[in-house]
């Protein structure tokens, strides 16, 4: 398309939107339409929303979760003291939220070791976590970290630090997922399930 | 997940990114940890070009097209003057231009008729159409409209009215579209392409 036929605002407006996961150049393009013929309604009040947010939310210093208050509502809510779930992303503290599979507290570590990306200990919220898994009431740190390579170096590296200190380490069941077809499933899943089978 | 796990102000931004075409609750939800990370790159330059496209960003008065500038670049630039091509909205300009399918300009309706959804020819640009019709170096009106319902009553209904002018309407051809199997074709686009066969 000659470059003159999309005005330099417009442009600017669509590149940046191309840039969001789950939009490309054209469903970019598409968005902008949309937003363009919804200026009082959604695009204002969207442009708003971004730079408020940009401004006010911040991630806890206690768990690291992102919020507008510090320490965040999850950290400072009526919660389980004993419990701490380790996970990599804000994304995961909310997956799990949504599940409702976690009563206690979070820690979110912000990252997982990658040595291939260059990230090491020092990009991760570590220190936190180790002063928080030292606290009298904290029992149990769940290590609720992706099944994947990095994943797990990062969990044996995390079980590691937390052994001189006196709390049990766990990390989530790994197997067949609810729903899940075993025809569909890869080896590796397969051959964890069946060696940690349990009693009917 | 309970309402305290993400505060308002990364719910609103959420709820609002969620409107967009293309992402969903979830996507939206991702889309605002993303920008979130990358606050200084993505998510301020965002903010402002939103706002900023909302301000200079107008329908152009001469083809309906939308530019920061009036008359617009596509309608101001060196464009073939005798042929004029309508189309129901902007993203269908663009899609033409991408397709290099056309060198005149463009009319763009800003709607198509529809009866059921209470949209009539007071809510398309008709009145301009048939002034920018009437100018004597415009010797034919490409109807580039949807080959929906919709787009062929707003065909028939244009036609109707241009007729009192001296200029040529034509509209674009159906059939088999380039690279597209039979075998996966509708009905109706088969018969249409059997229908106007043309020699080899």
């Amino acid at each position: 398309m000659p470059a003159a036929t999309i005005g330099p605002e417009l442009q600017r407006l669509i590149d940046l939107l191309a840039k969001m996961p789950g939009l490309g150049p054209r469903s970019a393009k598409r968005a902008a339409l949309y937003l363009l013929k919804r200026r009082e309604q959604v695009m204002g009040p969207l442009a708003f929303a971004l730079d408020d947010a940009a401004k006010k939310v911040k991630a806890c210093t206690t768990c690291g979760n992102w919020d507008s208050i510090d320490p965040c509502a999850v950290a400072d809510g009526e919660r389980t003291q004993s419990i701490l779930c380790v996970v990599q992303d804000v994304g995961d503290l909310w997956a799990l939220e949504r599940a409702g599979a976690h009563k206690g507290r979070y820690h979110v570590l912000g990252a997982l070791l990658s040595p291939l990306d260059g990230i090491g200990p020092d990009d991760l919220n570590i220190g936190g976590l180790v002063a928080r898994a030292g606290e009298d009431m904290v029992t149990e740190i769940v290590l609720a970290l992706p099944a994947t390579v990095d994943g797990q170096t990062t969990a044996h590296y995390l079980t590691d630090h937390l052994e001189a200190i006196d709390v049990g380490v766990t990390r989530l069941s790994q197997g067949v997922p609810v729903g899940g077809e075993l025809d569909y499933l890869d080896e590796g899943t397969l051959t964890a399930a069946m060696k940690t089978r349990r009693p009917f």
